[in-house]
């Protein structure tokens, strides 16, 4: 173990355990406190646990390196002041997690009035990148960063690092990244439904799989829906409910106070909403009024999904180009 | 020269020249026929030229295969009359430009009559895809499909081939497969126009070449964003003027009616249109309007701009989470 490049991780979730396997794999000492205790793979990959952040003192050597990976929010807060009160001037405290970059720039210089240094580290690269090879965007001053750099570029894939900016650059380029990242998704999943809708002779899971080689849209969003195909070819398993963590809301507030146009990443937070159910009412007055003025009927109009089921659209159809 | 193998091209543009090239390269004899006269580098390759598509009944052997990389449209509709009376039943003609699928399908019934043999082949990858291995998403029956497959794979990425379904199959994927790159391309340029109002602190360019490496955007368009960054960090070069070939207007028309919601997809072809000045007139109705009912100014409004070039985003912000 390289005590040199001896890390404290906060939280031991699915990113933060990620990086503690990915950390020991590669000798570097972590010392590890995590709510409901460390799990047993981890500890017996070397994990040092302990169950006060207090012991950080002892059980790192300065300039200490800390690396909070637990919710934004009051979870943050709460945990970097227990982290803060153990620390002293010259160590630094990374917050891992996808907190709003407003709230970086602020907890930086609190902590700056007390010597501490802190470094807001964005990091992408889902459950797989954590364990393997992440990609860290790290907003802070020169100092703070270039003490937690070298493990950095243990914990990063080849190229994935980059000291973006001064603080609460790196909090503010990941909620960008995850902005661009909901746009993605919905673009590709609205290509999924066209897909879906045509003659149920397409080859859908041949289609996407090909697309990941060599296609303009090839990307790692393409490789996970291809597998998912291959392991599910209707997607039947789990719900349309799309779960997230809310934070690239934050962006689309971002947006409107520098009057920045985001038509797509805005809509693709839209359809998460009417994922959940959230437009129906909405669907339901507009019923109402086309009932109130037209007349027009409450149910779907059968002759429209029968034709649909029919799959004729390939008949129909004309560009007005050919004859 | 595997004389089994042998192909016929029509269009030697950017993606049927770089095909023509990517298959001499591999032992494949290559007849071509352009407008323009071919490229003195294909020549010098061994593409046998010809200028008539008569020619290609006797520079061929059956089964004839002749690729069309043509503009959509009334080109290729003469194109593919002119190769068709050259060629006999059983022969091959496969259109690898970005026809509308509805117009493949009918071709298809249509050359079927006279046992000619058609695949609409949606071909993906670029210039550089077609050069040094493509992405083909072909539609056909299987007979016609089989006969062009030994080449396709030639000169396809390892897994870049799929046979997607029935006559039309092909463009069809291939359009959805623009439509979702359109969507791409829209997410990511909005990301990029956020980091541009941020701080000008921050490292945009080195941002954008991390986000390759681990990340969950990392795509090649992701990968062309941070090579033209490289060259020219404030992409000053180009006017914002977006040009295409329009063919993913068919495919919001398809999705009107196919009843399909593909907000995100047809968001991104209004940008383009946008990008053309085409929202000028609105803007100039929405300026009366406001100025009529609320007596709101014609310009903007110096204080907004002012804030802005100060930079002090950061400082005014508040998720509200942190003190």
């Amino acid at each position: 173990m390289d005590d040199r490049q001896a890390i404290g991780i906060v939280g031991l979730g699915r990113i933060g355990g990620g990086l503690a396997r990915n950390a020991l794999g590669k000798g570097i000492r972590v010392v590890g406190q995590t709510r409901s205790g460390a799990p047993e793979a981890l500890l017996q990959a070397g994990l040092e646990e302990i169950r006060d952040a207090a012991a950080f003192r002892e059980r790192l050597t300065p300039p200490r390196r800390v690396l909070l990976y637990v919710p934004a929010g009051p979870a943050t807060e709460k945990v970097l002041d227990q982290v803060a009160a153990a620390l002293e001037p010259g160590d630094v405290i990374a917050d891992g997690g996808n907190s709003y970059w407003g709230d970086s720039i602020r907890r930086q210089a609190r902590l700056a009035e007390r010597g501490l240094r802190f470094v807001d580290l964005g990091t992408s690269g889902g459950i797989s990148g954590a364990g393997e090879g992440a990609c860290f965007m790290a907003g802070g001053e020169r100092e703070a960063v270039a003490a937690l750099e070298p493990v950095l570029h243990a914990l990063a894939v080849e190229g994935g690092y980059v000291h973006a900016g001064p603080p609460g650059a790196g909090h503010f380029v990941k909620l960008v990244h995850n902005g661009i990242e909901f746009g993605m998704l919905q673009a590709i999943a609205e290509g999924y439904g066209l897909l879906r809708r045509w003659h149920a002779s397409l080859d859908i899971p041949g289609t996407v799989e090909c697309w990941r080689h060599g296609s303009v849209v090839r990307s790692w969003l393409v490789d996970l829906l291809a597998e998912a195909l291959h392991r599910d070819p209707g997607l039947g398993k789990p719900s349309a409910y799309i779960e997230d963590t809310g934070e690239v809301n934050w962006l689309v507030m971002d947006a409107m106070r520098m009057e920045a146009p985001i038509p797509v990443i805005a809509q693709s937070v839209m359809q998460l909403f009417t994922s959940r159910g959230a437009s129906e009412d909405a669907a339901k007055a507009i019923v109402q009024m086309r009932h109130g003025f037209g007349g027009h009927p409450f149910g779907p109009e059968k002759s429209v999904a029968e034709e649909r089921q029919e799959g004729r659209v390939g008949d129909v159809f004309r560009s007005g180009e050919a004859g």
